[in-house]
């Protein structure tokens, strides 16, 4: 699938600037201007507008005009397919299988607290 | 922590080429020599050479000598840092509850599979 590695070479490549991973932290608490997502850097505003395009084109942002303020939208799809991926290597994390047991229990234990009180119908007991 | 943003910068930047996930691919079936790892591609030896020194540098393979041979190995420990750091994500893969927690079953049930039989000292039924 060459449309699937040229996905996650867009992804992967995204994820590999520090900048760009805290512009993605900071949308998860919501949306946010350019100014606002340069407040925290050192860097310019220019320069983390460069940072939004290459997050835009790996899918990883969505961005909407709202009044004179262009806004970014964290879309996190694509980090799904990157964790995928690095699933499969799972295995080789050698003497990590009692860490990993601990995460994927985590994970599977916040995921059933993130979806109490939601549509899905589950009980929350 | 700024070396572990480096160390995740190496990962995921090692990860963003086809070739180098292949490479790494091709590991989890054991050592291979630069030859080995330049057969299956259209790309040259030097070219592969280049690879895997980013590779090396990231953390994801170590390199030995056999005899005249330079064999490659696959160190898949940075893999397990960079799943961590997209766990933090898995909430904002809207719509997506379902699939995550058909996958992490997936992930747990071949782990278990995995580490039956074992040093771990688990039983195996």
């Amino acid at each position: 699938m060459a449309t699937a590695q040229a996905e996650l070479d867009q992804v992967f490549g995204a994820l590999a600037d520090p900048t760009r991973r805290a512009i993605l932290t900071r949308l998860t608490e919501g949306d946010a201007s350019v100014a606002q997502l340069t407040a925290p850097f050192t860097v310019s505003q220019p320069a983390i507008s460069r940072h939004l395009k290459v997050l835009e084109r790996a899918g990883l942002i969505s961005r909407s005009r709202k009044a004179t303020v262009r806004l970014s939208h964290l879309e996190a799809e694509p980090l799904r397919e990157a964790t995928a991926w690095l699933a499969d290597y799972r295995e080789y994390w050698e003497e990590s299988y009692e860490r990993l047991d601990a995460l994927l229990a985590a994970l599977q234990e916040s995921n059933r607290t993130d979806t109490n009180g939601s549509s899905t119908g589950r009980s929350t007991s």
